[in-house]
């Protein structure tokens, strides 16, 4: 049914966020995309049950959920609520049927300097959720962000220090999500790459252009795939060398990626994957 | 004449650009700052021997020369043309009697999403200038610039980076800038910074904070010292420990900045750095 290209492609759900569930479900099935991301906003908003239904029966997969994390406050009552938010995050995926939640960690608290005490948080909380997250059969998955969010989103700013923190648990725990959009620029990432794949710990793997000028704000100018400078196809073969042979989401940010017709963005995606995806790799 | 906590203050031009050149050397000079950062564009404006004269006369130093560099270019005309740039860049620092010219290295060159090769063509480009400087008196200082620069403006993204790439040459030819706007995330940037002054390689030492959310362009968004995230005294006491006595500049390119009346700009930046510098710096 899938395209073999295909067969490992997944559409996250902010890719076309101008698509309803249900639209997003059937032109993912009808385009010959075996799996979506999804965020938990819309999913609640949808319902959790339902929405799991709703992918299953058009015979997806949900291959992430975006996003648990922002385990960085400081203030004991804002950690408490932050771990019980996590621990529904988990139980969400478990019901979506998907493995991975993917985790944004949490930038700086307000007022604070402390990047060593908030990563440090960061580990406490894994701690904390990780039994959870295993007995529910669900793999926490951080996402290390490209450095300009170090402040605000996210204080593991390189692969490195992701892997630093997912190594204390054991990879059916915790693991790492490879995101070329925060990751291109590294000349360390490449060899990351290649200690996450021998350790299992890549659980999530997506894609996304690097483009400029960026936006103010910097969150909404993720390039579709090959409009800009990362080498897409060469980070494709890091991963599958590093023995990664799950899903590859396409996770783009972009507010004229969002003023078009969201069919049209996914056909023109699933277009760009392919030629993303090298020749070999389509007949594996 | 200046006060002891001021004696390693230099301005750069760029935090003041509202201020014309004799305008903010008298005002550097009525403030006791005894340093300033300056520019090619407005010198050359200016006129470098005009500009050199007026600096000395008010009793000034110039504590960098910024920027050569733009090395990326793959194509041969554009790549010499980018050379005999530098070569000019290097006079120029030299007639205005500083030892430090900064260099940004370039990001890819249009179309290309080569990393690999632009950071080998910034290495080469080293070593033709390098001998150049030397005979000059001027040792060329490698900037590492925030990942978020590494596709159109420079390649070199961490002072690791950069570190391998002076390396290859003698401490008195090739060195590196730590600036705290570019470098405040690493986690790697403390070892970074106390091999880079073990090895007498810490060039230039310049300040600024880190303030959210980011303006479109990523340019102009720095913060005045103390309005953001970063921990400046401990960033001063670190390169302090490494080794480091040489000026400590402060560079802020910020729109809202250069809308205000320049001298008022110069006095709060006086003060803050004032609050940056640890109190027992201030005796040394």
């Amino acid at each position: 049914m899938n395209p073999a290209h295909l067969a490992r492609l997944s559409i996250n759900q902010m890719t076309v966020k101008q698509l309803p569930l249900p639209e997003l479900v059937r032109a993912c099935a009808e385009s010959g995309v075996p799996g979506v991301g999804l965020w938990r906003e819309p999913v609640r908003a949808y319902g959790v049950e339902a929405a799991a239904r709703l992918v299953r029966e058009a015979g997806l997969g949900v291959t992430t959920l975006c996003r648990g994390g922002f385990f960085t406050a400081s203030e004991p009552h804002a950690r408490v609520r932050a771990l019980d938010d996590n621990r529904a995050a988990v139980d969400e995926a478990a019901a979506l049927g998907t493995d991975t939640l993917v985790l944004v960690c949490g930038g700086l608290p307000e007022g604070s300097r402390d990047l060593t005490g908030a990563r440090k948080r960061v580990a406490d909380a894994l701690a904390e959720l990780g039994p959870h997250a295993r007995a529910r059969g669900v793999r926490l998955a951080i996402e290390p962000l490209h450095p300009m969010y170090a402040s605000d989103r996210c204080v593991v700013c390189t692969l490195d220090q992701a892997l630093e923190l997912a190594e204390r648990f054991p990879a059916e725990e915790v693991g790492v999500v490879v995101d070329t959009y925060h990751l291109w620029w590294d000349d360390r990432a490449p060899a990351a790459v290649a200690r996450a794949g021998a350790g299992g710990r890549i659980h999530a793997f997506q894609l996304a252009d690097w483009i400029t000028p960026l936006p103010a704000g910097v969150l909404t100018g993720r390039g579709q795939l090959g409009d800009g400078v990362i080498d897409l196809a060469a980070w494709y073969e890091r991963v599958a060398s590093a023995g990664y042979t799950g899903p590859v989401e396409v996770e783009l940010f972009n507010e004229e990626l969002w003023r078009r017709d969201g069919r049209e963005v996914l056909r023109q995606t699933v277009e760009r994957f392919a030629s993303v995806v090298p020749r070999s790799s389509s007949v594996r």
